[in-house]
């Protein structure tokens, strides 16, 4: 167990987050924001400090194994969102430090979940904090944090800990050198962001604006800057975002094909045509669905397209209060929250990719059962899938299933609603935002008791780490010394 | 493909059913109920008629594979359900024949789900066969035919159909011939009714109360041939019931173990100390969360208590209507529907030992995860834990969840709130019977469409045979020529 490599990681993310607060310091200083300067300086100021601590302990070797690669992973994520939500509870615009604490983690983990009943009474800087964690907890800050950083020896510690913090059953290598395929990727991120913003100020959003829904939409979160999320804005504006919200639950390593010019190889990818024909056929019910309510059917449509492309991509954004929605589209959209977006994107959920591993080691299971003596493998893009994959893919769904009836049991302490606790349940697991009923788009989080915010928080970063290395950090195993 | 013997195990079946339906068609006449005499002796001829085809068919060979033993299973319950339902039918009691065989399969699945809005007005012969499908239902038809039935040279005949048709992940053998040990269980469950229904005359039931009141708990399944459930009758006789349930969702080894007065056995045995344990954490949670209903300790303990081992045995008797009680406790409820009683017992749900298995089987994967080269086993009850059995919980597991969603989302469109539909299909694919919200313990499925009673039938099947046998019939490879 390398701790000291571990504590290192932690002092270098918790720098990395000070830089990030300084835009946000900018913001506030130019709008005369004080008491969110202070918040925000503050933290930089500690953030700054506690990092500087690794030099008094530097680390022998750099060697990051599988427990190093889940632990560091899993405490690195818990320390970037307690510091992170001290910027709010300084600057008491959060008066309680457990709320702070759950909108940071909803930030980061990219689940958009909030506590706030009030948005826009937040400081600007603050509010550009608040949707910028989206950005840096979409692609993971660890990933980032070791493509950047010369690994000497350590030639094999990025793939642990890319494993533990990329989403999806397996990691993808673009090219052979993972710390390129980290850049790769960091770059396709940055690239679509841009463009993202780009139309969205052709659009007339205030450069503001376009900012903090690019990172919403980028890191598939869903803060918003405004109470009613994007119900305020044109068509031409909520439709850039639906269509993005699609391309950031894409698996990227579809865009890097797209880069090289394999077309052939885009279309023969299952997941990317599971997740468009999942994103088709819920559209077109929906839409069907509630038609009697818009009157029209390209109105209908459009917001079909919308609710459906945010669930799904667990963004979470919405420009209708589908609370409202007739009950065969409020499941669809309960379902479609589990399904998720697609392996290496942004996105949370189950992931398609894992959806469709389990309809396939089900059809031979089915198989087996008929014929005991026969052997066969599971296939995925022409490739086979490893047992230890599908291995895990199950008792991903196992633990999956434990933590949600857990939760849902733990949450109902507050004797909310059935449908609210269970689609708060589902929305912070799957890292995706607003629920049913009381945690509707329209509604907040904010009547939750602490208890109930702590054990949702939990769910929002089991969820983005997809389980593993979170429950690690409660396996003695994972701590012992050898 | 053994096609004839499948044939000849369904002309038994219907032969078997229609010796059971003398007891009802006696009732019927005893009582001078015209309408249901002529049901019942219509479909007695009908089903003996039937039954004699098999003369002129005879199998070539009596030899029963793992796909005859999933298939005769499937067909057999779906044939026995389809007769069953005809009294009903034909007598003009049910008028709809969907809702007939709705009715039918909620009795022979244990599951106690019912379309009928005023009980009371059933003809006695009917309201008796509605009970007995379900004491029939528990143990299971199959298993019953081939343990009287001389088997010659299909020896493993009887192995390949109690695997598809008993409950839980693992085929029991008390003693080392197969046809004894299903001799034994019956003996067992043919006990415990008539100590129960001697319990229940003692407290002044009727003896048409007393046997469809012990048919019901016995089957674990729930059918009362009262409007209210439970609700009139007498502490006594509720707690009566109340032992009684608990009892009938215990593995049945476990019973056989007592007689052989091997008690340090039962006392380790892993499953019975979690189920029991689960009952009594639910008891002290909900008596504290109902109290303020109740005002009374005593009465908050009896009706947590009845209430508790009712959903966990997926009995679904009600002594009062838990759909008005908090949500901690509504909460509690819709979980212990899921977990279910233990295997081997005749009670529905994903069964405590599968429980067992899915936590045992994650530890060991959050093992291999942290060190990928360790070996390690799964054990039981001292005893090793197969891999096929591993596999095939992970893929009950799966496809468990699958029905669930699809069956959510298709019975959706009869756009009823989320609560109702969730947990209809929860209540009917754990054959548990009531739900909350329209379903609840005082409500009924009748309002749902034809369309949705089949969809939640196919789930009350899927339930009770534990979905694989119910899904062969969809797979073209079972019925397959070799």
């Amino acid at each position: 167990m390398n701790l000291r490599m571990i504590f290192r990681l932690i002092c270098y993310i918790l720098r990395v987050e000070a830089v990030c607060l300084l835009p946000s310091l900018g913001i506030s200083l130019f709008q005369g924001e004080r008491a969110a300067v202070i918040g925000t300086a503050v933290t930089i100021a500690l953030a700054a400090s506690i990092s500087l601590i690794t030099y008094l302990a530097p680390p022998k070797d750099k060697q990051i194994g599988a427990r190093e690669g889940f632990l560091s992973v899993a405490l690195c994520w818990v320390a970037v969102s307690a510091m992170g939500a001290l910027p709010f509870f300084i600057s008491g615009a959060i008066p309680n430090y457990i709320d702070c604490v759950f909108e940071t983690v909803s930030g980061f983990t990219t689940t958009g979940a909030s506590i706030l009943t009030d948005i826009e009474a937040l400081p600007m800087g603050l509010l550009y904090w608040r949707s910028f964690t989206h950005w840096l907890g979409g692609m993971g800050v660890l990933v980032f944090l070791l493509a950047v950083m010369p690994m000497g020896k350590g030639k094999n510690s990025l793939l642990h800990v890319m494993r533990a913090e990329s989403p999806g059953p397996q990691v993808d290598k673009l090219v052979p050198k993972l710390q390129d395929s980290a850049k790769i990727l960091y770059a396709i991120y940055i690239g679509l962001t841009l463009l993202q913003i780009g139309l969205l100020l052709a659009g007339g959003m205030t450069l503001f604006e376009s900012l903090t829904t690019a990172f919403g939409t980028a890191g598939t979160g869903g803060f918003a800057i405004k109470g009613d999320s994007l119900v305020g804005y044109s068509h031409y504006l909520q439709t850039v975002c639906t269509v993005f919200m699609i391309l950031f639950g894409v698996n990227f390593s579809v865009f890097f094909l797209l880069l090289l010019r394999q077309f052939l190889k885009v279309l023969k990818n299952q997941e990317l045509l599971l997740y468009l024909g999942i994103i088709f056929f819920a559209i077109a019910i929906i839409s069907w669905d509630i038609f009697p309510i818009y009157q029209q059917v390209g109105e209908a449509i459009h917001q079909a397209a919308f609710q459906v492309s945010s669930i799904i991509t667990t963004t979470g954004f919405a420009t209708a209060d589908f609370n409202q929605w007739p009950a065969l589209s409020k499941t669809l959209l309960v379902i479609l929250m589990i399904f998720g977006a697609c392996a290496g994107s942004t996105g949370g959920g189950m992931k398609i990719a894992r959806v469709l591993l389990l309809c396939k080691a089900g059809r031979r299971s089915i198989k087996r059962m008929l014929r005991p003596r026969s052997v066969s493998q599971v296939h995925m893009d022409g490739q086979v899938v490893g047992e230890d994959v599908i291995q895990n893919t199950y008792s991903y769904l196992a633990f999956y299933t434990a933590i949600t009836v857990a939760s849902l049991l733990l949450i109902a302490i507050d004797e909310f609603s059935l449908e609210t606790n269970f689609t708060a349940v589902l929305a912070c697991l799957n890292n995706i935002g607003p629920g049913l009923d009381m945690v509707g788009p329209m509604g907040s989080y904010a009547n939750f008791s602490g208890f109930s915010k702590l054990v949702l928080s939990f769910d929002m970063l089991a969820g983005r780490l997809e389980i593993f290395p979170i429950i690690m950090l409660f396996v003695p195993m994972a701590w012992s010394r050898n």
